[in-house]
C-alpha cells in the first residue's frame, strides 16, 4: 500500500492532527501550509470534528495508505482527543491483523512537537527519556495492525528554531508524506529531482533548498506567526 | 510524605480510576472491594465525574500521600479519560517540581489490568512489549514531579485467574495501597504480623491467605461476578 504510487496510482496521506489548541500553534501552522503543498494529502484536525464526523474517519483510514498522527507531547504521550478516537472509534476486530485486518500494510507515521530543545530528550537530559521510548505505545499499536511504520518525525522547540532547521523540517514533512519509503538514501536523489523538474529547473538539494518560493512564502508566514511560547 | 505513617499519622491513599465501562469489569469489581478493606483509602472513578468535580480532585491530590492510577490497558495506553484529567487539570506550575512543587515527594503507583496473560507482554510474546516499557510516560511525569514511584501491579488476564492468583493480587494490592514501601522484604514481615493481629490471632503469611475471612466474602463476589470477558 505505501508502494502503491510505485505501480502508477497516487498514495493517499491521511494527517490526523490532535491539538486542543491549535490556532494557537506556530508548528501547526508551518505544518499545515507545507502539507497544503502536497497532492494526495488530506488534514484532519480531530478535536474540530463533530461526533458523527469524527465517528465516519474511520472510512478515511480505510482509503488511505500512509496515516500520520500529529500531535503535540502533553505530558509525555498524545493529548486526550488522539486517545478517545482511538478508543472509541478502533475496533480490535478492525484493527487485528488476523481478523478484518484492515489496516494491514498502510504506513503510520508520527509528527511529535514538543517545546524542549533536543537535547532534553536522552538519559541524562532534563526530560532524561527519549521521544522514541515514549512513543512505544503507538508502534505497539502499528505492529498489532500489521502497519509499517515510518521514521518519526519529532520538531522540538519549533519557536526558537533557526530558519535553517526550520527549512530542514520542512523538507523532512514533506518526504515523509510523499516518499514511499521516507530518507530512505536511494530514493533521495530521485525525489529531490522529481521536485526539482516540478519547478521548471534543475537544482542541487541544496539550491532547491534555497530557491524554492513555496519556502521563502513559508517563511513569511512564520516570521507572522512567530511569538516566544510554542507547543 | 510516603512515610508520614511511620511518625504517626495514617497516609492518604487516593486511587484514581480511568475506565469506560466499569461496571461490566470484575476486576474493578474486586478491587474495589478489596480497597474497602483498608481505612484512609479513596476510591475516584474519573470517568463517573461532573466536570467541576472532575476540576476539584486536584485538591484531593494535595491531600493525599499517595496517588494510585489505576485503568485497563486500552491500545496499549491509558483510556482517554485519564488523559483528559492529567491534560485539563494537570498545569506544568502545579507539577513541576522546580516550581510549586506540589506533587514533590508524594507516591505515584499504577494498577494496570489487561486482558492478556502475562506471557503475551514480552520481546516474543505476542503483545511483543512489556507493560514497563508502555508504563514510560507515567514514570517520566512521576519523575518531572518528584514523585516517589511505586512497585506497579499489573494484573493479567484476571478473567482467567486462578482463585490462588487472585488471592496474590489481594495481598499485593493492599500491600500497594497500605505498605510504607509496598513489596519491600524488610516490611513484610512486620506487615502480615500486624494483619494477624488486627484479626485477633497469630497467622502465618500462608495461613493468613487461607483463613482471612475478607478474602473468603470477596472469592464469593468474585464468584457471582464472574464471565468469560473481562477487560
Amino acid at each position: 500500500m505505501a508502494d502503491k504510487d510505485d505501480g502508477g496510482a497516487a498514495m493517499q496521506t491521511l494527517i490526523i492532527v490532535s491539538h486542543p489548541d491549535i490556532d494557537g500553534s506556530t508548528s501547526q501552522a508551518f505544518l499545515r501550509a507545507t502539507a497544503a503543498l502536497e497532492p494526495h494529502t488530506e488534514w484532519v484536525h480531530l478535536d474540530g470534528l463533530e461526533p458523527a464526523a469524527r465517528h465516519q474517519l474511520w472510512s478515511r483510514v480505510q482509503a488511505a495508505d500512509r496515516i500520520i498522527f500529529q500531535f503535540p507531547l502533553y505530558w509525555y504521550g498524545a493529548p486526550a482527543s488522539l486517545w478517545a478516537w482511538l478508543d472509541d472509534e478502533w475496533t480490535d476486530h478492525q484493527v487485528s491483523a488476523a481478523r478484518a485486518g484492515e489496516l494491514r500494510g498502510k504506513a503510520l507515521g508520527l509528527v511529535v512537537t514538543t517545546g524542549h530543545p533536543s537535547a532534553a530528550f536522552r538519559v541524562g537530559g532534563s526530560e532524561n527519556v527519549t521521544l522514541d521510548q515514549l512513543m512505544v505505545p503507538f508502534w505497539s499499536l502499528a505492529r498489532k495492525a500489521a502497519m509499517v511504520p515510518l521514521p518519526a518525525l519529532y520538531i522540538n522547540d519549533f519557536a526558537h528554531q533557526s530558519d535553517a532547521a526550520r527549512a530542514q523540517t520542512y523538507i523532512q514533512y514533506r518526504q515523509l508524506l510523499s516518499m514511499p519509503h521516507p530518507g530512505a538514501p536511494a530514493e533521495l536523489a530521485a525525489w529531490f529531482a522529481q521536485r526539482a523538474r516540478a519547478l521548471g529547473d534543475e537544482l542541487t538539494a541544496t539550491e532547491l533548498t534555497d530557491r524554492d518560493d513555496e519556502l521563502a512564502q513559508l517563511r513569511g508566514v512564520v516570521g507572522d506567526l512567530r511569538r516566544g511560547d510554542d507547543d
